[in-house]
């Protein structure tokens, strides 16, 4: 981990599903040793995966981790939990609020016993408040912190965005408070408990639409289909082309002379209906209109190639196969095929965080249940073979 | 600043639009010096919020800031810049990569003038690669990056998530990796350049999908509507209520045990057709027909209260109304009631990021452009009166 910016940090992660492991993943990646202990039953993303094949998410997140089994229903379990935490920096968990306290091993009890312990605590609704004990999952958070609101057709029903917004945004907060406390631990000597919620990581990105909500003082639908969120801005949609959709906006008066010139319309350019985003919003209709006769007749990657050599912002709306083999991020590193001991030949992501001079680092497959067990609980705690073999008897790993 | 965690750390902001803001406020609310350097116009969302009267997304983002213009081009403009620079900690830039070396003060130059110095660059898809210097905004990102494969109805158009997730996934990437390499300067003495593309932030996000895109070969559709992204999972779904709707999942077993006793139904708790996740995936339209038969006869808060007490977890999906006067995030101090200057009355953001034993940071509103350029140019950089007088006469601020 030479030259790695966390090469010097132990994590101790309990995180589960997808919050808390995805904030360890960052961790690795920058050097950090992870160790993600899981209950001897695996964690729920594990657990669900046993009925099928594996799990592709499990392995997205939990590369260059070391896998443990701890069974914190026991007392031995709370112990060993308690001599991990001493030797580490961090721990996190991503338990509904509570948990780790009725178990007697919560915040309080893990930062007397490592004074310099950073404690991170991710969950929906974070650890104050009326809704702390309400349970939380992605949907329903993406349903109770406006994500629905702002997704869909405006005559359509709410809609969830695909991607698991809430989780992520969580545990991107997540990593950078860890880290936060970190440096500060350098100056002060200590440690912090630190926690996000995940209905708060998702407000600040509901900004465009927060913004019309204000201007209109609240009495419009807030979902705009693919349009923009303030409906204040033409064009900026998605358009049918030849094979598929392309995406398009235009964010100076610039980019739309310039998108009526490749289009064939230079007469466009210069017509006073148009000349403004306030004028184009107005005529919205009108503008996309226009833009859509052009881009039906080229397909996605040639509109992209147009826009590209004349400074258009636009893009083509990809599926996940072309996602994945994305020669970019594939040149660029951040995503690789590897041969993963569960599920053969998957398309793993590396970090998006880079650090200059130090390349990413390769990836490790992420570990079967309990695969570090010796190595921890012998080479890092320093328990004897017949200890872990103690341990697994009792049920305590 | 007592007490906060980057009490000591000053950031040169050249942060625009939402990316490069919101890491920035991130670091000015857990106690950073945070100069937003705007040029002349003001920054994007200033200058086009002058069209109308004001911008609520630039009041979210930019509390807690000093703000100061700043003229790059000009070369009085950019040794001024070299000067902030060499008392400052860290630099945040999220122009189009290339953008700043062009102008004679990219990375290379800056981080000379001061070795200790934090380069961030945020963009849409890095600084390398042959995508690099393709224009990219939230819109084009999500299409691009899968985000639009994996929203919407399973025969409708791809959609957009209605939040700018690209901009704000890429934020705290970008925010996590400065405070990283702040970390790393405690051991080394040195800065680093780091640096997030937006695509590459977006990717892990997908994990559901991409799960069940690996498994089915790549063959179906990857828009399952409010469906679970792995359709392996029921119920997992927005169902209507009397007075909206509202998200209900089942993530274990005795979720829909509980689910099917308080909907009255107590034989389906036991009816072996759904005795688990396989079997209640397999017979998804029947088990959602179920539901909503339920919801229908109930509002949404009902739901809610209904779900929470049984610890089934589900959540009313809310509009922005709702979500902005939410009382949990008010009593929590996630979002506060301010009087800004130029906005009125509004809500506000804090930061979703909380360091225990440290209350929350008051808000301090959005600066005015140039609001600090005295503070700044003759406080902190230690300049006259009367230079300051020459500095905006020739046009260099």
């Amino acid at each position: 981990m030479q030259g790695y910016p966390l090469r010097d940090i132990t994590v101790i992660d309990l995180g589960q599903i997808y919050q808390g492991p995805y904030a360890t993943f960052l961790m690795a990646m920058a050097g950090a040793r992870v160790i993600k202990v899981e209950p001897p039953t695996g964690e729920p993303v594990r657990a669900r995966a046993n009925i099928s094949r594996g799990s592709l998410p499990l392995a997205m997140l939990n590369s260059n981790k070391q896998g443990i089994t701890l069974n914190l229903k026991t007392a031995r379990g709370r112990e060993l939990l308690i001599e991990l935490v001493k030797r580490g920096d961090v721990l996190l968990e991503n338990y509904a609020p509570g948990v780790l306290d009725r178990l007697g091993v919560g915040a309080a009890v893990l930062t007397k016993a490592n004074p310099r312990l950073v404690y991170a605590s991710g969950s929906g609704y974070g650890r104050s408040g009326p809704k702390r004990d309400f349970l939380a999952m992605d949907l329903t958070v993406q349903a109770i912190g406006g994500v629905m609101a702002t997704t869909g057709e405006p005559d359509g029903p709410p809609m969830k965005a695909g991607p698991a917004f809430a989780d992520f945004l969580g545990a991107t907060h997540l990593y950078g408070g860890i880290v936060t406390a970190l440096y500060e631990r350098e100056k002060t000597g200590r440690g912090r408990v630190i926690e996000v919620s995940m209905q708060e990581a998702l407000y600040p990105a509901l900004a465009s639409a927060l913004g019309m909500h204000y201007w209109q003082d609240g009495k419009t639908t807030t979902r705009t289909g693919n349009r923009h969120s303030g409906l204040s801005m033409a064009p900026y949609n998605v358009y049918r082309a030849s094979d598929g959709h392309v995406a398009v906006i235009c964010v100076k008066d610039e980019h739309w002379k310039s998108l009526a010139r490749v289009m064939g319309r230079p007469d466009l350019a210069d017509d006073p209906r148009f000349a403004n985003h306030t004028l184009r919003a107005a005529a919205m209709d009108e503008v996309d209109a226009l833009v859509e006769t052009w881009t039906l007749r080229h397909s996605k990657d040639e509109i992209f190639d147009i826009a590209r050599q004349h400074k258009i912002p636009a893009a083509p709306v990809r599926d996940l196969t072309e996602v994945t083999n994305d020669p970019h991020m594939h040149e660029r590193g951040m995503l690789r095929f590897m041969e993963h001991p569960e599920l053969g030949r998957v398309v793993l992501p590396n970090s998006p965080i880079r650090y200059e001079g130090s390349p990413l680092l390769e990836l490790i497959p992420s570990p079967e249940l309990g695969q570090h067990n010796r190595d921890v609980y012998c080479g890092f705690l320093g328990l004897s073979e017949g200890e872990l073999e103690g341990l697994k008897a009792e049920g305590a790993i």
